[in-house]
């Protein structure tokens, strides 16, 4: 029924697949087939590498099937450089880890796409990202001699939103990859996250590319393997919660509360229960209305977090994609 | 007690004086003693003076005594550049009228200040508006005989926001008004609504200056005609709902809805009522953890939004500070 | 000889057709054959259209074969509003007769490129026009059944520059072309003259497209007709003029200074003959060292006179390209 | 006379106390009394010490009595970041001894001025530094208790500039220092030198604050300690040279060719010799009119430039007033 697509508008929504695997492990009460994790955690950089392995885990917490990498951080949004050079070299070695599997080599060329409005401060971490990252790719072609060992040729473009542009962001890309000819797209962009905690402590690596619907914006076609002809890493950092998440969080809070106090009341128990989740989402709808349901909710001191976070990323990049820079002090290798 | 102060900031919050009254109007149930409001609606431009007479109405709504035009505009988020124009010379009209009843002559000099934050965009409205508007007070200070008539010395500083400059924004306003002594200061700045309708829909100005914990920055000090020792003439534009203003708005809608459809179950009834602001204010902090009180709902084409509206500010400040400048085409005077 | 070929990079520099007229000109003492030019001037407001109608006329003057018109505005650099109203007619106006000569329809499909490097405030003219211009294209694509009449689809990129992107800004374009299929490519971008008094005062519009070499930025492919597939309409304006030019004027005059005082010393005159031009670049070069031939030459307001430039071009674009923007009064549709 | 101190503006100008030194030196053949000088080399980056002593040295070279030291790296437009960390600790240990000789305390607090215009490239130091300058007051201000040790308050300001706010900046900062009360004031400002080679290479510290007519922008007031009332160091970086001082290059350098090659010819050389200043400026104001004598000659990269020597600054700005920031690695603790 459209009516209740276009109501899933108004329900917690996530582009992080951990978030998505512990949302559908509390429906079903455990482990779900399909679907492996391992978490580390040192000096408060806690890494889960997720491996969604059939369809059946991927219909199950609805993402895509592929590997995924989360690093979350929670001391991030302390300004802590100290940390902030820990975390870049932790990234480097995970994207290194991805590059490893899907067989890119050390002199493949790499074109690193920010998605995302420069002028809206939550989704303007691509563009940053490209704004801060080693961009070589010029040098091979002009001046292939003078080129010192240890880099590969690198291109990096923020393509725009479709509102600023006219053009869908895939659209432009794919064109842009038909003539620059690369052979592994590195796609940033800024999420979405059901959790307040991982709004800007959180980098996702994926090797599924980009899907549409998925980031801050309106992207309506993906960045993938299919559609470019080159396998597309996906870098995402939530940057914003929708605020329809927000208002279910509080519904659900309000359940839990009543029914802990009132545990023993049958009638009441009952009464929330009977709220279907059709309801429900109406009543979200209702309250944010009428600007609906793109409502991004984002703390004050977002620009500062996201700049941090984006360097961080950009000097992970570097680091990864060219031996030549040195993973010990990725920080310093970028502008 | 020092908690339920604290708490007061998970509660639904606005700086808007209509706002403030509509809801204590639904709190009293009527009309408010020291209040006096007027609201005529032309063309989809709705217009309402408000008139907080004294210490009993200010008390009763909880905002200072002074007079207050709000215009509404809900069309404004559509992009209609000449409704824009019609809003840019209605803001003239008022903006003048506040000239007038505080005997501010033609050729007064005014400062223009714009408080908030360039790099988050909802704050930037003040920033963006003095980059708009026109700049004169050098001319006069350098060149006094060559200024055309019909211009007055105008200046405009962004003072920027205590966590980029150390400093309180009132702190260094009050130091460029000892400094350049104008006569006026106009001080413009980013609001929160309870709202969604009214979020860059609305622009509000008023005689009483910035009162500290009103925008969206943290100002612990205002400005105002005490502080500065000249008329503080303030406008601000709501760009933001506050996330503890939506899942209040949550919390209200899901009592009602319950009543509404139990109301003849009293136990439930009771139930609802039962639960105490100060619990409510609790369950408010905790679906906002771990960030707090201060996450900002904004819609995601906030970009062109504030724009837009910071365009009709200059243009209208152009065209009421200006004799030689036009209100008829206002939009034209700005770049 | 290659090291002539260098040194040509020191000579004077103009990339308006206008001043390769001139220059020709005055070496040839009269009219140039292949070459067409008529001049129109009303209140401060000077138009030349000029035709380089064959090989002749392009090689004498080292242009394209092409249609040229040439704005030229003296008191742009004023801030007078009501002049650049007037600039933006006229501008619209004469691109109309491009679009017409074109046979481009009212309803093709346009895409508006925006050459040049943001962060380099003489070179961002181009970014500029493209966040100023509407832009509809997908709202055709989207809900075609709701666009107004009146419109056409435009979209709009500022693809960047190479030291930025490492890809060639021309290759960006063709992808984009080849993905999004517009029907004309308008493309805009700084431009060097020769003389200062054209800095910021001049638009040039020309039915060439873009050239390798033209423009401030290091483009090495084109933006033609031949290399995008559809009629490519360049749009330009003189922001800087490269300081080897300036140093050659000064040669100039000094030759010219010492003829008129001392025209009957032929020991002089002969001295100063016998410095060729390869000597000359020389010396240019000798003053330029070390930084090179890319020096700019730019007055210290150039943020002002680039942002009112940029206005009058997009404000131009929208009336020329939607029958429903009015060409009365351009202005108030941009933002 | 009038006409040639408004001359003067067309002459060779430096804001450099090293270029006027060697002006003087070039000009009086040898040492200059009153001046004392010491140069070190190591590795790429040339570190002057210049004391002017006393009034005759400061006639001779037209710069204020006091202490300068100048960091040559003519290197440093490679974009080698090691290098840029070497130039960070070496700015960072001659700062540290200008605060010793003031005997600014450890705990003295520090207000950082940023001069410049945002929105043209080479006028944007001042306000990059102070973007990437560690900002500390308000954490003394609102909660002394939790501040680490090895910390001072430190704040900055980018008051903008005359054009865009109507007030000469001295008159802004004046008021802040008022209300703020700094133990010292940092100002930071973009300078024209009087050669190609030190253009964005070269850092400028001197304990003589800002005067009337230095720097890029129209400063026509001073940041000293009579003005402001605390100790005012200054750093300056040369981000371009002055159009007129490339016409001036060019005369000097015509003149030395023909001397060298004409050197018997007596007659040529009495020619040369008889233009005198006033008629050389006179031809120099010709060469640059109509826009006169504010032409600013700038590289075309000249925005990685600034950016890189902008963060140098300010990491070697976080490094000496902050003794728990360390000088191994000042990089890292910028944004």
């Amino acid at each position: 029924m459209k009516t209740d697509l276009d109501l899933q508008k108004y329900n917690v929504r996530t582009d992080l697949a951990l978030e998505a695997k512990e949302q559908a492990e509390g429906l079903s009460g455990g482990i779900i087939p399909g679907v492996h994790s391992e978490t580390t955690e040192v000096d408060g950089v806690k890494t889960t590498a997720l491996h969604i392995q059939n369809e059946q885990g991927s219909q199950a917490i609805g993402k895509m099937i592929g590997q995924y990498v989360t690093i979350e951080v929670p001391g991030l949004r302390n300004g802590d450089t100290m940390l902030q050079d820990r975390v870049a070299t932790e990234f480097a070695k995970h994207f290194e880890s991805f590059l490893q599997r899907l067989s890119i080599s050390k002199t493949a060329r790499v074109l690193i796409v920010g998605l995302g409005n420069w002028n809206v401060t939550p989704d303007a971490l691509g563009p940053l990202v490209v704004e801060n990252v080693m961009v070589t790719r010029h040098f091979f072609e002009l001046m292939p001699d003078q080129v010192a060992p240890g880099y590969r040729p690198v291109s990096a473009v923020a393509p725009g939103v479709l509102g600023t542009t006219g053009i869908e962001s895939s659209e432009i890309v794919q064109g842009i990859v038909d003539r620059s000819k690369p052979d592994l797209v590195i796609a940033i962009d800024a999420l979405a996250s059901r959790s307040l905690e991982r709004v800007n402590t959180t980098i996702q690596i994926a090797d599924i590319g980009i899907h549409p619907g998925s980031g801050i914006g309106n992207k309506r076609k993906g960045l993938t393997c299919e559609i470019l002809g080159v396998p597309v890493i996906a870098i995402g950092v939530p940057t914003v919660v929708y605020a329809s998440t927000i208002v279910n969080n509080t519904f659900d809070l309000m359940r839990s509360h009543m029914e802990a106090q009132k545990g023993d009341n049958n009638k009441i128990f009952g009464l929330l229960n009977e709220m279907e989740e059709h309801e429900r989402l109406l009543l979200v709808k209702e309250v944010l209305s009428p600007i609906g349901h793109d409502l991004l909710v984002t703390p004050k001191e977002v620009d500062q977090f996201i700049e941090d976070i984006a360097n961080i990323i950009a000097s992970g990049l570097n680091a990864s994609l060219h031996e030549a820079v040195d993973t010990d002090n990725v920080a310093a290798y970028t502008h």
